[in-house]
């Protein structure tokens, strides 16, 4: 037992963490969003965030682990402006089903409200929308939605930040070698904050869809 | 040769074929639209309608026959109103997907151009649209879109007429016993509209989404 340890009136095990802790080695910052994303691990390990667009639809599957939250997949299923409309939604479906099957998150975030430039154009969202939603309702999974707002508040901590600001976020928080696309990075942010929401006392409680 | 053929100067034949026409056996009525109906049947024998939304889904199956277009299945897919949206949207694709394997249409079409009361309405509006186009793509079929003005136009003949309108003249065309639910009539009138419009030259050809 150290004679400084005895000196201080702590115990050697308390000496010893004292030591581990101002000798530098390996040491991990524990953010406080990192801290509730495996809080509540044994209910949703696996989460799929989901970005719906008709031309590029961006996803992000994230498994919660220490010291941070692993990504099992993300990108962005495009489809060429030339498709036909339909073509596009089953290119969604398929594409999403593959990633699905290969590595089962057991639930999906999309964004929930959201702002639409005309009546037109929030009908083609919604139809990609659609077709997201079917291929995560028939892996049997609980579909959530979140507003764009929460996401960034809870991503950057501002609820009008910038879309490269929600992205670089996202590679930090996930030690992404490189910046996830910008549909990507969205997908991610969403299943980020799903996991931060669910791991903590709630006075808006996630809406099921 | 009968006196009276000579007497009229017509021809033998042409005598018979008046006879036969007022002598009241068999008499089809041909409408403009029957005729039409049958015209490109080479093309799309069995044409399916859809008319989607998120609790209610009408679809309507023709297929083209003399002396008139024949009903092969006719229906709304209904979800309670305590389902969540995605159960409401997988239901909307299963539901259609068990039709289309038991009809093998080989053309779908849908409303184009609508009116929402707001974005919400068009966003799920939109939603509903693409669970049914994602089960129409993965079976293979050609998809188009019609303006529900011009499927009003077509069928009652005025671009305006009441959904039950609508309902009254679909029953009558296609020899419905009972008056179909408005939902289903609509999908049927999609369908009767699409057979008269690939029938004729058209101005405006069908949009293929």
């Amino acid at each position: 037992m150290p004679a400084l340890a005895s000196g201080m009136g702590i115990t050697p095990q308390q000496f010893e963490q004292l030591q581990s802790r101002v000798s530098g080695t390996r040491r991990v910052s524990t953010k406080a969003l990192e801290t509730t994303l495996v809080s509540k691990a044994s209910v949703h390990q696996t989460i799929l965030g989901i970005d719906p667009s008709l031309r590029g639809t961006g996803y992000g599957i994230i498994r919660l682990a220490r010291p941070h939250p692993e990504v099992l997949a993300q990108g962005t299923i495009k489809s060429p402006a030339a498709w036909e409309r339909s073509r596009c939604l089953l290119n969604i479906a398929q594409s999403l089903r593959e990633v699905l099957k290969h590595h089962q998150p057991t639930v999906c975030v999309v964004e929930g409200l959201f702002f639409a430039q005309n009546l037109q154009t929030a009908l083609i969202m919604g139809e990609a929308r659609g077709a997201s939603l079917v291929a995560a309702a028939e892996a049997g999974m609980e579909i959530f939605e979140i507003a764009p707002r929460k996401v960034k508040q809870a991503v950057v901590g501002y609820g009008a930040a910038q879309k490269s600001a929600v992205a670089k976020m996202v590679q930090r928080m996930l030690r992404l070698a490189e910046q996830p696309a910008p549909d990507a990075a969205d997908a991610l942010a969403l299943a980020l904050t799903f996991a931060q929401e669910t791991g903590r006392f709630s006075l808006t409680p996630l809406k099921r869809i």
